[in-house]
């Protein structure tokens, strides 16, 4: 029986020009009357988070930065650092390889920016060297540090919930959705994922783009 | 003809526990087709109000800390300093008036807190003799600055878009919302608005929490 269901948000639980789906949010409160703990995982920044769990009325914590930081119960908690990370920024910017993002100012423990495609591999590569991670959220690139990933933030919420492995349900769309897809994890996806996502799932929906939420919980017996 | 559609968020676009109304998100969407300017004007805080117009598809600015900031355009506009509320919710505070609110790490042109009912009267005349204005806005208590509220957003939107008074439409149900409801604007609010907000609107719904959105638009000819 799944007792946690952890959701991405862009492209999982909105369209593609990132707008909620409406029935996604419906789902969601089902859900949650149904008795399961969901949480929100997101490269976002954490007062985004911590709007959306407001507003959405989630019942778990959620995690902000693709699992560096935390909001639950009133508080936040923060797992990683941005030193780093920022620094890498700046040498990258430095060289007209990035343009850092807006919402950094609210980052706590990565930085984010944007890129010509053509830069990706250097700037992989660079990322390597310094012992850091780059994802892309589809709408944005991370700088991560090392073990910074969604696959931590669900690890925190198995011992939370003092949950089983198979009793943890993962839904994603993209590319820094994939260290939570690895784990021995019940895995979820709406038609619109990448084929890698696509390839490992449990169950791939023929629905998308948040419409897919309802479908998923039906079919993992939830409502 | 209606140009501009200015709405709260708590109690008007979500329900009495701040969840989000699915049909509001609809209508949203369809005064937006339909050529409306949307903006959201609220006592929260930046960040959330970037996250509420990202994730809701709103086109025209939002505003926090009941208009003193501004998100548009990839850019943050100040209009308001904080320096003098903090202060004040620092003697308040000391003087055991009033707990200071999870959120001010993010507030930039104010502060908010939550007190006892029984301490409104005092913590009423002090701001007065601080000449600050402290406002309810139902969630939780905002120490302002000498002209900052949500009429203020609403004058620099209709100078934004080159709008007649009557081109704009304003939707609330709180007292934080009565600046914006005393402007030669047009008025709607949910029948969960206050007595005072009701008995000056132009149209009251028989809709509450975020229902009362797609029948205010139908009742001014927008959608």
């Amino acid at each position: 029986m799944i007792k946690i269901m952890a959701l991405d948000v862009d492209g999982t639980i909105t369209d593609q020009n990132r707008i909620i789906c409406p029935e996604a949010i419906t789902s969601i409160k089902k859900g949650i009357e149904s008795g399961l703990q969901i949480s929100l995982i997101s490269g976002n920044v954490i007062p985004v988070m911590y709007g959306l769990k407001t507003f959405l009325g989630i019942n778990a914590p959620v995690f902000g930065e693709n699992g560096g930081i935390m909001y639950y119960n009133g508080s936040i908690e923060k797992f990683f650092d941005k030193t780093k990370p920022l620094e890498f920024l700046e040498y990258i910017s430095s060289r007209s390889l990035a343009t850092p993002y807006f919402t950094n100012q609210w980052r706590e423990t990565s930085a984010a920016f944007s890129m010509d495609p053509g830069n990706e591999a250097i700037v992989s590569k660079e990322a390597e060297k310094w012992n850091l991670e780059i994802v892309n959220s589809k709408f944005t690139w991370h700088i991560m540090n090392p073990g910074q990933n969604k696959g931590y933030a669900v690890e925190i919420l198995k011992k939370m919930f003092n949950a089983n492995w198979d009793e943890i349900l993962v839904v994603g769309d993209s590319d820094n959705d994939n260290a939570m897809f690895t784990l021995p994890v019940k895995k979820a996806c709406p038609d619109n994922a990448t084929d890698s996502l696509k390839s490992i799932s449990d169950y791939v929906s023929p629905e998308s783009y948040g419409y897919e939420i309802g479908d998923v919980m039906a079919k993992f017996n939830i409502i």
